[in-house]
């Protein structure tokens, strides 16, 4: 099969052998895929990862054990877990310390004709949802964390800073329990592609007003955490979803002395994503700036990695 | 009468005129007083003070407009709020934007013969108490904060890191509501000290095991973040007490990696302070090193800025 494939330098379009089904995972043809930042990050060194990039995706199982799964339309949870670790035992397969990670660490990933993963990662996407709505589940997933993670009221004021793909996906979900949700970004066109409900998407210059109960740090950039802290409460809660360094010596006493609690927040769980992909149609498909097929995948990359560009896709065009 | 005045350059015995009573303050005459890293900061410019330093005290009131509180021995709430910003309204007048702060902002310290507070910061000394226990209010207040912060259950595992007063401090309350708890530190002799209950002392090298629930960072060194970051399980909480800045580039993708929530902490409440004083009796006049009158305050000083010195008390010997 075809395949994307990083040897640890250069991605290439190559011929690899299918995956050998293993015993409790499915085998999926992958039918939509997306290519992320981390995916960007892989191919420049992150995690030393080599082989198949790829985690998220629409696919539809062709083999599997359990053969109700056969023919299914679904979206698969990118960790497969250990299952009997005290993580694994917590319900957090996400943080087993043994796992893997499709397309991440030390499994294929799904930038590919086909992948696998354990047949307990799968989850059936609800008819409702279109491949170009159903392939945001991975990221949509990992900004419904943020609901996971911290107690909401409703009456909570939030702010997301980055508009970037996540930094917009975050304020589109916290947007579905809060009415006061501000963006805030660099770019005109993304803050004008993000307003959606009541949404306000605002220039970093002059920016929000500070006091916010919530502000999620999205903008990729580690210089993010000091506006971050600046627009944080006394004893409110600021959600870190960058996995960058803040560059220079770092004074975090703002966070001692106002007790803002920091929560970092990476991977959701795949029900909640899709139940907000499909009860609130959430309009990902704005996010979309190109698709290719798989053999131009290479050329897919390169868009992908143009400044200020959002999501582009593999699959059929 | 005599205070230790800083000028902004300069610490110095002087004598000035007592404070003036303020409507719903009371007029305290210090019985004893202690001296805290924050005012050895202070006395290097943070915060820009100028005035009468010291916030840890025992006092007895001497004057004030509700009269049930005069001959009293008191520990006083060091932060004077307004009342009625929102921070006060969620009662957080500990975050009051305008608040003073005794011998720290806006308002003059306890390291003198007499000082002021509002009536409503004043608590009263259990007669169990002695003035050596009840000098150590605000620091073990302050540890306390932890545990109206995070929710325990009695069964985490914890680590506190820097054997310093606070950590130490740290160390021995968390004692009294869990049973794992290790204090990682640098010195034997306040290792040695620090050894209470079921408290575990250990060196920083190898120091304990990664995973545990939750980590205290009181070192006192921006470097002590990454160490906690190590420590801390996926999903398990990080206290921070310092309020220095981290060395160099920072990463703190760890945090995102793990989904571990950063708790700032800062002061507590004196009633909690107090309880557990009483009720535990924890053995903080262990940490005392030295007492000495006012008039030797400057010697006090030089006494409690030395390496590895824990608390230096002022008051009548």
């Amino acid at each position: 099969m075809k395949a994307l494939w990083f040897d640890g330098e250069r991605l290439a379009l190559r011929e690899i052998p299918p995956p050998e089904l293993r015993p409790g995972w499915a085998r999926l043809r992958v039918r939509l895929a997306g290519i992320c930042r981390t995916d960007l990050e892989l191919t420049r060194g992150y995690m030393g990862f080599r082989g198949v990039l790829g985690h998220e995706f629409v696919g539809e199982v062709i083999e599997c054990a359990d053969t109700g799964w056969v023919g299914k339309r679904v979206a698969g949870e990118i960790n497969a877990a250990c299952g009997t670790c005290e993580a694994c035992r917590r319900g957090l397969g996400r943080h087993c310390p043994t796992r893997s990670v499709l397309g991440i660490l030390n499994m294929d990933g799904c930038l590919a004709e086909e992948c696998q993963l354990p047949a307990a990662n799968l989850h059936e996407v609800p008819d409702g949802l279109s491949d170009r709505m159903a392939v945001f589940t991975e990221p949509v997933s990992a900004a419904c964390e943020i609901l996971d993670q911290v107690p909401l009221t409703g009456r909570e004021r939030a702010v997301v800073l980055g508009d970037g793909k996540l930094g917009i996906l975050c304020a589109w979900v916290l947007g579905t329990v809060l009415s006061d949700v501000t963006l805030v970004g660099r770019h005109p066109a993304k803050l004008e592609r993000a307003r959606w409900g009541g949404l306000r998407a605002v220039p970093a210059d002059p920016g929000p007003e500070p006091g916010a109960d919530l502000v999620v740090e999205a903008t990729g950039r580690g210089s993010g955490l000091h506006a971050a802290m600046r627009l944080c409460r006394p004893r409110g809660t600021l959600v870190l979803k960058s996995t960058v360094a803040a560059p220079g010596d770092i004074n975090l006493a703002p966070l001692v002395i106002h007790e803002i609690t920091v929560v970092g927040s990476r991977c959701g769980r795949f029900e909640t994503g899709l139940a907000r992909l499909r009860d609130h149609r959430l309009p990902v498909e704005r996010l979309i700036e190109g698709q290719y097929p798989l053999d131009r995948g290479l050329e897919a990359f390169e868009h992908a990695a143009r400044p200020g560009v959002l999501k582009i896709l593999i699959g059929p065009t």
